[in-house]
């Protein structure tokens, strides 16, 4: 009993109690109700249907198609500030946007062409750099924005339910992060990415856009192409600088994030693949481009105000259709469409840091699938990011796009150079076109992402400037530590075999008693040196058990310590350091052998002094010793 | 490197570094800098120098004497609501509280004689009945009082400090959290109990109250005995009831608290102990009752009114004084002599604890002296629990006083029965007038926890009458599971002694690495059978581990396991069951190895999946394993 002594303040007892009591805690049946039974290893690719393009399309294009529901907002809000005389630049920015766009796809599909099993911009540079540097660079970039991705997404789609129903306003916050834990819910149960039924949204968002824009359209025949309510168009507002017109810019580009997808989605797709991803690739880009055009133009025509709490989209969604059913339907798509577009990241977000995990860059544990095949670290980890950014942002869609896009298109050029430089190392036919084409888009991105850079820097894009290169330093060292330990633990079969040591056991003793014979019965029946320790406090107790001891017929040496302060760890530990200095050398293993009482009811720990899992946090920690815990199991 | 496997939820990886850090934290500077250097457990006694008892007095006074902050007022509330007519019924209800004094001072100078090493109803009453029940009831009751004496001394003396600086009365719930605080680290440092320099405040403070009722005679001498504010006497106001009269009287008799401190404190008292203890309870009595009576008929005569923010003890001084520095010194030695009265109970409770504890009716921890000797933990409990009740009653007395002193007067009449036996047990001279006046001292202060039962239940004395019964069958069911235990561990020297057992080790490896090196070295030394287990999540892998392994020169039996649900626990689960029950029977002990890195910085703890951790605390919670650790330090 005399083992149950305060060697350390008492509030560590009470923190010992609390880790046992999380462990004893009953957590996998929260975690089976939430996240269901396992799954087995070879169910990975049982449910694996392959899919025609045009289903596949409306799947892999939720990311991007989602993103012009705050699009062309983001790049109108940044021309309030010159007055309504400048809402005309809306249709040259959103033109630019849209020629941006084309360049992409096409890049996209030679990427696709030249990788068919689905490269993203971090496999791109791997095959095509030697060192992983650039790839790391790309990998970082899109993680940021895998990040920011969900941020947005949801804080756009709580924005506009906000818009449809301003009761909610004030808890938009709240509504996001819950948001975001419904999505990591559903996404550690397992989804598949192709579940067909994730198709639906999007085709209705698809097909509300095109009714609001058709919409849009009849109303100008029967109104005029010009209304009262439409700003001048071509004048020169004051105070126009081009600074100014290139962060509308940047704003409105965040229109294409989400691109990416269809290429690294490629082995979905049923034969043939390369082309059904190609034809996948231009009816998104199609689609997108009318859309962006056509909202902006209805935009423009009806010379909408940016107001805080009702979005530009359901300012015109109610110019055409008042606040009714189609009115809801709108505003419900949108937001199922942005829910979308933050859980197909949970699919993406994962898989990219498993890939860079795999190359040492980060945590293994970001590699491991979880309970139901899906990679569940990577899905927390970006769960628990972007709450963290909705929470820092309050959920504000137009703070947090100045932080967006920036990484996409980092990553867009690095994937250039990377298929750039693979052109001129494979060649192949019309290489030279390939060639120049890539290398022109890898101009255009990386401009774009220096516009970025610059005209956002103060906004908010100065936060990536930095996470990023701490990122990729963070990468760096987790790969140069994997390795040290890699070398540290290879050994060579042929010449370094397991051999017997000389081990000293050493038992610590609280008193003879049942938990005592136990534990030397299973330290002597290892048969090594055993050494039985015991700490007294006070002289008295010291002779009682010697003398005891020998009535127990000495089943090994006894040491007894005595200890002034009242404690175990610093005698103990001063009796280590003997061991490993005296006479005879170091043995090469110093075993220490503890008892542990494992009461029936987990509020018994309170009774009982846990010293042994005290002791044996610190001992473990600080010096070389193999400590065994034989554990006492109470009956009562 | 594959033992790391997220084989439970990601989120208990969390937990489980959270609990290395907490353990590695550097706790002990922290304590250092708030406790100081441990002590030698023969310092305990080194320190202790005798008093004279009128040295002692104020010291063991602080406790009793301070409660007329209190008592007056918490009865002069409970008139209140009967008008201005009822108030000089403060009078009569303090004479018998001061006569109930009277009686309670004799008794306890009986005890004294009695118990001359000092005890408290607690031992008293185990001395005097068999079973311990009675015993029990003192105790509890004591401590229950003791934690609400902190609690209703410091909130007090806030509360006094807030009526002269009325800017701090927001912030008496903080300001009363940080006294506890402050009391607790003071206390863990350790405090004589006999330091001089503790009967300062009590002397200042009974020299005020002396000066102040002094003051009031002078001024009634001029102005007159009966003042134009004083309210009528021996009117009969309307509502009156006994039960309203029962209620204040009960109130007041707060200011009883504290008389068992000198008794407690006999053997710090110079010789003769005895006459010197009777002396001081004496001298007390007088003093007490005088401070008593002189200020609730200065009250009276100026008929103050009971204020929220402004105390009647600082309302009379204010009458008397004005706001000047007489007014400060009054105020401050008033919060100075609450916050010793505090501190004295922070010596009282855990002594009290202690004892309890020693027979088995508390958690063992209590028992145990702290680094600087004092009983630390029974400190902090304290401390813990008069802080919750500060918060709970957000630091407002009057809301305490009715769960006060139903303890106190329960322990009274425990002590009185068990001195009652024992003057019939011992005989003795006289000792059927001993027995008569214990017998009456019963009587009554049974009758006064009776009557605190009744008048106050509806307003918080039913917690104290359910946390009562709790706290006993607690305390029973701790000493039952104790005793069961004691049997449990008890054996007989001379047959049970220890034997060689026979030992399965199985040693969980994870690949072929200077890890696995080590710990299969480490268990082939102890060499019993030993057998290495290798968890494999697909085919692959397991036949290249086995393949390996006889590249080794198989240095022990190899069992591969194949985990279907990529977790390590589970299938080792399976197949310690199947050792248990394999032909050949189960043998005495299984023991697992298992190894552990050690990353030498604590961040590093995320690159590592700490499966060992997990492992060991699941199966030595649910399995009769011994399990051991051998660390592997990480040199990078």
């Amino acid at each position: 009993m005399s083992l149950m002594v305060s060697w350390l303040h008492p509030m560590l007892d009470v923190m010992a109690v609390v880790a046992i009591l999380y462990a004893g805690f009953n957590f996998q049946t929260v975690k089976r109700v939430l996240i269901g039974e396992p799954m087995r290893t070879r169910e990975l690719h049982a449910s694996h249907n392959r899919l025609a393009w045009y289903i596949a399309l409306p799947i892999l294009a939720a990311d991007l198609y989602s993103s012009v529901a705050y699009g062309p907002e983001a790049g109108m809000t940044e021309l309030v500030a010159l007055g309504p005389s400048a809402k005309w630049l809306i249709l040259p920015i959103t033109a630019a946007t849209v020629i941006l766009l084309a360049m992409l796809i096409v890049s996209y599909i030679m990427g696709v062409m030249a990788y068919p099993n689905g490269g993203g911009a971090y496999a791109i540079a791997k095959d095509n750099f030697k060192n992983s540097f650039l790839a790391l660079v790309a990998g970082s970039s899109l993680l940021i924005d895998y990040i920011l991705t969900v941020a947005v997404s949801i804080s756009s789609g709580v924005q506009n339910m906000a818009s449809a129903y301003p009761i909610l306003a004030p808890y938009q916050t709240t509504l996001a992060l819950l948001c975001v834990f419904i999505i990591l819910v559903v996404n550690l149960r397992g989804v598949s990415e192709s579940a067909k039924v994730f198709s639906y949204p999007t085709v209705l968002f698809m097909v509300c856009m095109i009714l609001l824009i058709f919409t849009g359209f009849a109303n100008e025949l029967r109104h005029g192409f010009v209304q009262p309510s439409t700003p001048p168009f071509g004048t020169v507002p004051q105070g126009i600088t081009t600074m100014l017109i290139l962060r509308a810019f940047s704003s409105a580009c965040s229109a294409l994030t989400g691109i990416e997808t269809i290429s690294n989605s490629v082995p979905i797709l049923r034969d043939p693949q390369q082309k059904g991803a190609i034809k996948a690739y231009i009816a998104l880009g199609l689609i997108t481009a009318f859309t962006l055009l056509g909202f902006a133009y209805h935009l423009y025509v009806r010379g909408l105000p940016v107001v805080p709490n009702n979005t530009l989209l359901s300012q015109l969604t109610q110019a055409y259709f008042g606040h009714g059913v189609i009115y809801q339907v709108i505003i419900w798509s949108t937001l199922l469409v942005l829910i979308m577009a933050a859980n197909s990241t949970f699919t993406g977000f994962p898989q990219l840091a498993a890939l860079v995990a795999g190359d040492g860059f980060l945590p293994r544990a970001l590699t491991l699938r979880g309970d139901r095949l899906g990679y569940s670290n990577g899905m927390i980890v970006l769960a628990a990011l972007s709450a963290l950014l909705i929470e820092a942002f309050n959920a504000n869609t137009n703070a947090l796009i100045p932080l967006y896009a920036i990484g996409v298109f980092i990553a867009f050029t690095v994937a250039q150079v990377g298929l750039t430089r693979r052109w001129f190392r494979v060649r192949g036919p019309k290489w030279t076109v390939k060639a120049s084409i890539n290398t022109f888009g890898a101009v255009i991105t990386a401009s774009v992402a220096v516009i970025f850079a610059v005209t956002k820097f103060s906004s908010g894009a100065w936060v990536v400037l930095i996470v990023l290169p701490i990122l990729i330093l963070t990468a760096w060292s987790i790969r140069r530590h994997y390795n040290h330990i890699a070398e540290e633990l290879r050994i060579d079969v042929k010449t370094m075999r397991p051999e017997s040591h000389r081990v000293v056991t050493i038992v610590l003793v609280s008193g003879i008693h049942r938990v005592v014979l136990n534990t030397i019965s299973f330290a002597i029946s290892m048969h090594k040196e055993v050494i039985a320790v015991y700490i007294a406090f006070n002289d008295e107790s010291a002779k009682k058990m010697e003398q005891k001891w020998e009535e127990w017929g000495e089943p090994c040496r006894l040491v007894v310590i005595h200890s002034e302060y009242r404690t175990l760890l610093q005698p103990l530990a001063r009796f280590l350091k003997r061991v490993e200095t005296r006479e005879g050398g170091r043995p090469d293993h110093i075993h220490l052998v503890i008892a542990q009482f494992i009461p029936k009811k987990w509020w018994h720990y309170v009774l009982h002094n846990q010293s042994s899992l005290l002791i044996r946090a610190w001992l473990i920690r600080h010096k070389d010793v193999v400590i065994t815990t034989v554990p006492y199991h109470l009956h009562k």
